[in-house]
C-alpha cells in the first residue's frame, strides 16, 4: 500500500470563495479508500502560469495525479492545453472525443458549435475518458512517469468518470478491500481513542465524519484472509455496540427507508425543535414516499395539543420538553396517522430557552411502535444548528433500534 | 486592488477526505471582499516536508499567506515549528499566549497541562492574535516581504479570528466597499451573462452561489462616490428586478423571519415535495419560534385532506400537484393554524413519478394571507436534492413577495 497521488482542482470560482471545492475531498476519500496516499492538494486559477506550475510541483511530487475542472468550452478553459505544455506535445482534434461529444449533444437535440469542438481538441495521444454524464470529454496523459487524469470540474461528472474509468485501475495497482461501519452516538475523538488503542491485524483506520454520523473506514491489504477480516469487523462492531446502525450500508435515513420498506411499515415524525429536520432527510431518499405519508412540526404548545392530542395539562405539568411530553407526541401522532411507527421530538435547540435544570441541548425523543414505546433523554453539544442535526440523528438512529427490538 | 494572498489548509483529515476544506472558501470570499485576490491555495499533511513546501511556495507567491490548522496540543500539530524553520528562527514560550490559553483554561475549570502548554510555543517575535472562541493561539510572522498568518482549523474560531484581528488591516491595505444584491430565481450562468454585460463603473462583480440563492457581490474602490455606488447598485437592483429580494441583508430564511417578526405576524407551512425542508431553514433561524407555531408535512393525499381540510374531490379533479390543490393547502392550513400566512408546496421531486403533462421538477405553490392568495408554478431542474430545495426557496420567495404586497 501507501501508492500516492496529488489532486489538482482548478477555477477562478474557487479562488473568489463564490465555490467550495468538494472535489478534492471526495477524491481523497476515493484514493484512500483504493490504498492511495493523497500527499497534497492545489488549486490554482484559470491561468496557464497557475495550471503549469500546479502539474509540475504535482509530478514532481507522485506518479499519480488527479487534476478536476478547466473542460468546458469556454476561453477559461485551458486544462487541455496546459497539459500539453506541461508534457512537451501538440494537441490535435481527438475524433474519439469528438463523436462522443457529438453524440451526446445529438441526443439533446442540439449541434456542436465551434466551442464545444473546441472540447475535444486534446495533447496528441491522450487517453480519452468516456463522459456518459455531461458533454466535457474526460482524458488522461503519462509523461516522464507521472499519469495525468484530467476530469470535468462538476461534480456528479466527475464521480462517475472516476468511478467507471479509474478507480478500478487503481485498485489493481494497489489492491485493498474496504468496509464501513456506521455509527451514530459516540463523537469522533472518542471512536478514534476507542479504536486507536485496538489491535486491528492488517486493518488501517480511516474516518469520515458528517453530522449526525460519524463512518468508520477499515481498509485491508488485497490479501486479507476472509477469517481475518471477518474478526476484526466483529470486534470493532462489538467495541462499539449500539453506536454501529450499519456495515456497509447507506445512511441513517437511507438505512430507516430501506429497513420499513423490506417490511411494509410506515412511519410520521411529530417534530417540535427540530422542525421538519428529520422528515426533510427521510424524504430526501428516493421511494420514501412508500413508508412517509405526513408528519408535523408542533413548534408551538397549541399545535402539539392540536396536531397530535398529547394533552394540555401534560405539558403544563411537566414541560414541553420533558419524556411524558416526547411520548406523548408519539403515541398521539401514531394514532391519528395509522403509521406503523411514530417518532416525537422536543428539546431546546438555542440558543436561548435553556435553563439549570433543562440546558440548552436538552432534548427528549420517542418512538412509538408495535410493541410499546421506548424513549431516550440526552443533552447534546454544540450550536443551535448542531443540536438539531444531532437530534434528529438520535431520532432516526432510536427509531432504528427500536425497529430492531420488535 | 490586486493585492495577492495565497491559503494554505494542513492535516491529514483533510488529505483522507475525512473532512472537506470549507475554510480555504470562506477566506477566500472574505478576501475578495476586501480587494484581494487569492492566486493559490495548498493543502498538506501533518508532516513539516509538506508544511515547509507549502510555506515556500506561498510565500514566492505573494506576500500575504494564511494558513490554517495545526495549532492543536497533539505531536501532528506542527504549524508553529514549520514556520519558525521556513523563517529560520528560534521557537520559544510567548509569556502573552501562554497567559491567553491560562486564562481560557481556568475559565472551563481546567488546569494547563504540558500538551496545551506547547501550543503556547511559538516562533521568536510573532504577533499574537488571541483567540476568544478556543484554546489554540493564533499568531502571525513577518519574513523576507511576507506575512504568514496562522489560524486554528476550527471554522468557527478562524473566522472569528480573521473577522477581528485580519479583515481590518487587509481593507486598510487595499480599501474597498462591499455591496451584497441577494438573488432567487435567475440560474447563476444567466446572472454573469445579464451583469457581465453591463456598465458598472469602478466596481468588481463576484457571485456566490449556495443553492437556492445566488448572491451577486459588487466591490467598489474605497474612494467610489456614494452617488456613483448608488447609481450602480440601483441599476443592477432594477436590472434583476424580482429576483432580489434584500440588499446587505441575510438569507432568504433570515430575511422572512426578521420581517414577519418586524410586523409581529406569523407564517405556517404544507409541504408536500419540499417535506418539511422549507420549514427546517426557517427554524434555523434563531427566534424563528416567535413567527413559526406549526407546520404540517402532507406527503399523501389523505394527509393533505386530514391536516389542512384540502378536499378528497379537489385532489381527484386536478391531481395532486396542481395550482387548486396549492392553494388549498395554504387557505387550508391558514384557516386551521390562526396564523398570518400559509404557504402551500406541491411537486414532483423525481427521480420518478413525473408524466408527460407533469414533468420531474413540477412544482405548484401557494401563499395565502390576509388579502388573498398568490399562486405560482414552475419546472425546476435538477436532481431531487436540487428541485427540493429550489422549490423550498421559491416557496420562501414567494411569501417575501406577497407580504411585500400586502
Amino acid at each position: 500500500m501507501s501508492k500516492t497521488a496529488v489532486l489538482i482542482s482548478t477555477g477562478e470560482e474557487l479562488l473568489t470563495g463564490e465555490t467550495t471545492d468538494t472535489n478534492s475531498a471526495w477524491l481523497a476519500g476515493a484514493l484512500w479508500d483504493r490504498g492511495f496516499h493523497v500527499r497534497r492538494m492545489l488549486t490554482a486559477g484559470d491561468d496557464l502560469e497557475g495550471l503549469l506550475w500546479a502539474l509540475n510541483e504535482a509530478t514532481q511530487i507522485s506518479p499519480v495525479v488527479i487534476c478536476t475542472g478547466g473542460l468546458g468550452p469556454t476561453v477559461d478553459d485551458r486544462t487541455a492545453e496546459a497539459v500539453a505544455l506541461w508534457a512537451g506535445i501538440e494537441r490535435q482534434e481527438s475524433s474519439v472525443a469528438l463523436a462522443q461529444i457529438t453524440a451526446r449533444y445529438s441526443r439533446w437535440g442540439r449541434s456542436v458549435s465551434e466551442a464545444n469542438r473546441k472540447q475535444a481538441y486534446l495533447p496528441v495521444g491522450a487517453a480519452v475518458l468516456e463522459n456518459r454524464w455531461g458533454s466535457a470529454p474526460a482524458f488522461s496523459v503519462t509523461h516522464a512517469g507521472s499519469t495525468v487524469f484530467c476530469l470535468p470540474g462538476v461534480p456528479i461528472e466527475m464521480r462517475n468518470i472516476f468511478e467507471e474509468h479509474i478507480g478500478d485501475g487503481l485498485v489493481a495497482e494497489a489492491p485493498v478491500v474496504m468496509h464501513r461501519v456506521r455509527t451514530f452516538g459516540i463523537p469522533e475523538s472518542r471512536l478514534q481513542t476507542i479504536l486507536g488503542d485496538m489491535e486491528l491485524g492488517s486493518a488501517d483506520l480511516g474516518f469520515r465524519a458528517h453530522i449526525p454520523e460519524v463512518q468508520v473506514k477499515l481498509r485491508f491489504d488485497g490479501g486479507v484472509s476472509k477469517a481475518e477480516k471477518e474478526e476484526v469487523l466483529g470486534r470493532v462492531v462489538e467495541t462499539l455496540g449500539n453506536a454501529v446502525y450499519t456495515v456497509d450500508g447507506g445512511d441513517l435515513a437511507e438505512t430507516v427507508v430501506e429497513r420499513l420498506k423490506e417490511a411494509s411499515q410506515t412511519v410520521a415524525f411529530a417534530e417540535s425543535c427540530t422542525a421538519g429536520l428529520t422528515t426533510a432527510w427521510v424524504v430526501d431518499v428516493p421511494g420514501a414516499s412508500d413508508i412517509l405519508m405526513e408528519s408535523v412540526v408542533v413548534y408551538s404548545n397549541a399545535a402539539k395539543v392540536r396536531l397530535t392530542g398529547v394533552s394540555d395539562s401534560l405539558i403544563a405539568e411537566h414541560g414541553a420538553v420533558s419524556e411524558p411530553v416526547a411520548r406523548g407526541l408519539a403515541e398521539g401522532l401514531r394514532r391519528r396517522s395509522g403509521s406503523t411507527w411514530a417518532v416525537g421530538i422536543t428539546g431546546i435547540a438555542g440558543p436561548g430557552g435553556g435553563s439549570d435544570k433543562k440546558p440548552v441541548g436538552t432534548v427528549h425523543l420517542a418512538v412509538a411502535g408495535p410493541t410499546g414505546t421506548v424513549h431516550r433523554h440526552a443533552v447534546i453539544p454544540g450550536s443551535r444548528g448542531q443540536v438539531r442535526k444531532r437530534a434528529a440523528g438520535a431520532a432516526l438512529a432510536l427509531l432504528l433500534q427500536g425497529f430492531d427490538q420488535r
